[in-house]
């Protein structure tokens, strides 16, 4: 068992309390191990279901959670050679995994046979390389966080910290899809289906990349956002028209939509061989016409986060290419008034981003 | 529009109707263009279904069917340098398409924007490479057929020339999606559902390319087959613990049912990002739950037949691994039988394919 100290920390102390501060033990660094004094948390509707509702999965409290997690390098194990003191490093969706499997061998530790341990709310043991009192993860509301090198993210100095956070999250669940399926090298007509987080991060991630976006949303409400972020065009996926003379337009749509629906009004849009990618958590089951799939070759997919090689990488390009999520500073104090915001489902494109730095 | 000559056919003169010998005119030699004696033509329940089937689209008649065409080069036009009289050669599914949509241009023909036309039944005006005197295009039970360079695939002279027909249907729709998906370099977990024609082929292929096949069956009638032509493993779909044993084991599945059925009785079997192609012409929609499709980020895809290019790499490819489909020659009186058997669901594991050479 790691070693442990205390670290001042916001979370949740039960199901749907107000979030409150409290002093938590966390392991501390260990010679593989990376310490960040947290700056910045990104503020995640994943945090809002794990800290409110009622899921299908058992929430350990008091909960911690935040997995945008992004600041500056305290401390580092002996073993750690490539990281230093002083330099910008995140966290995002995961702290641990097995290292053994054959996904966690081939950079998807997302998806490790073992199950990749999330950052909040997981169980330590499983893996073993985190520890706190609780026994279950503790998430980036929190001024320190210690996690083994291979799950720290280095952000470049030229990248602004406040809005890394959002990139370990939304940015690789849009990045992971696009490499996957092509579109890193860009040419490729892509469809982005919902322009919340997820949908603005992979307009520009796939525009930057060099493919023709094509936002598609119920409402014309975000459209300027849109298109001011990367989109080529723009269409209102409630009508019948416009969806029409988009049939057989676009190689691949990363779907974002969390609320049930039904697949089969996207995959007309489908061209020869395109792909569709499924993001949003929906628990109703799609009704899938095998005839249209066999004759247009298309492909329906799913994608969850992503591994850390790619997470890295993603970084990487958005440093590069300046991709920026807009961002708002929130004080600890706020973070209820957030989650109702979300909870509502926000207009607003920008991403709210806990200020650590302040203290709490 | 082309010459025309007169070819002995055989085929069906209405829906159901006994097959009976009829002469037809079609097109002469071109300069673009090769002329096949026919000397044999694999016979495919696809052929049953055009012949006697009512279908969703109207079906011409007088129609000779045929799509698995193997004989002699007796004619090559004056701009065809890569084909001589005297080389084997061969016709598969397809002999016209439009030559500029950016599936022709990318090497997938099946999926021409305009539809790539059939060997038989299709509809000659559309692309115009292909004359006949009923306006649509006729199949391979015929002493002869003359097609655009394109659509004519070379038989390397070391292959069995009555074997080679089965090789330009079932064999490309099985070696399309192994090539897609990433079995073409070996090494993958290949499952093939249904040990019929194209099972047997996805077998023979998907063992040939280096990868460890898995057969799934509703019974174990053809187990044995299936272990012979290259199966490592034998799965009864049936058999509940035998499925569960195999769960996350697969990183590709070839389904062939073409009966209607429940892709979820399958997706369990998938790895980590595996991948399942459906190939048979099922009517039933198919209910797929989206959280597992995203935690498992697995795939679901159809494929129908493949393009020129690739229909003489698998080929070449067969004649390569001595990958040979069995079959039994036939007289055209004995199609009619043939055509009950194939109706029945045959337990056998030829392939008839009409003696073209002996004459009708």
């Amino acid at each position: 068992m790691p070693e442990m100290e205390s670290v001042e920390t916001v979370g949740a102390t039960s199901r749907g309390s107000k979030l409150s501060k409290f002093t938590i033990q966390r392991n501390t660094c260990g010679p593989d191990d990376v310490t960040i004094d947290i700056k910045y948390c990104g503020i995640c509707h994943t945090d809002v279901h794990f800290a409110r509702d009622p899921l299908p999965m058992p929430v350990p409290f008091p909960l911690v959670p935040g997995h945008e997690v992004a600041g500056v390098v305290s401390k580092v194990g002996k073993n750690v050679k490539d990281i230093k003191v002083g330099d910008y490093a995140g966290v995002g969706c995961f702290v641990d995994s097995c290292f053994e499997c054959r996904p966690c061998k081939t950079g998807d530790e997302n998806g490790c046979d073992k199950m990749a341990t999330f950052t909040f709310g997981g169980q330590c043991a499983t893996h073993g390389r985190i520890a706190t009192d609780s026994g279950h993860t503790q998430g980036g509301y929190s001024k320190r966080m210690t996690v083994h090198r291979h799950f720290a993210i280095q952000i470049p100095k030229t990248y602004s910290l406040q809005a890394a956070g959002p990139i370990f999250c939304s940015g690789i669940t849009m990045y992971t899809p696009l490499k996957q399926w092509g579109a890193l090298k860009g040419g490729m007509n892509v469809g982005v289906v919902g322009i919340g987080g997820l949908g603005q991060m992979g307009i520009m991630l796939a525009a930057a990349m060099g493919n023709t976006v094509t936002a598609i949303s119920r409402n014309t409400t975000k459209k300027e956002a849109a298109l001011k972020i990367g989109a080529k065009s723009f269409i209102v996926s409630k009508d019948e028209e416009q969806m029409k003379s988009a049939t057989r337009s676009l190689d691949l749509i990363l779907n974002t939509v969390s609320a049930n629906h039904q697949l089969s009004t996207y995959l007309p849009l489908l061209a020869f061989k395109g792909r569709i990618v499924q993001i949003g958590l929906t628990t109703e089951p799609h009704q899938v016409a095998q005839v249209p799939m066999i004759m247009g070759m298309t492909t329906i997919t799913g994608t969850a986060a992503g591994g850390l090689a790619d997470t890295q990488e993603c970084m990487d390009f958005c440093a590069k290419n300046n991709i920026v999520p807009e961002t708002e500073l929130v004080d600890w104090t706020k973070i209820d008034d957030v989650y109702d915001e979300l909870n509502k489902g926000s207009d607003k494109v920008v991403r709210y981003v806990l200020d650590c730095d302040k203290g709490f």
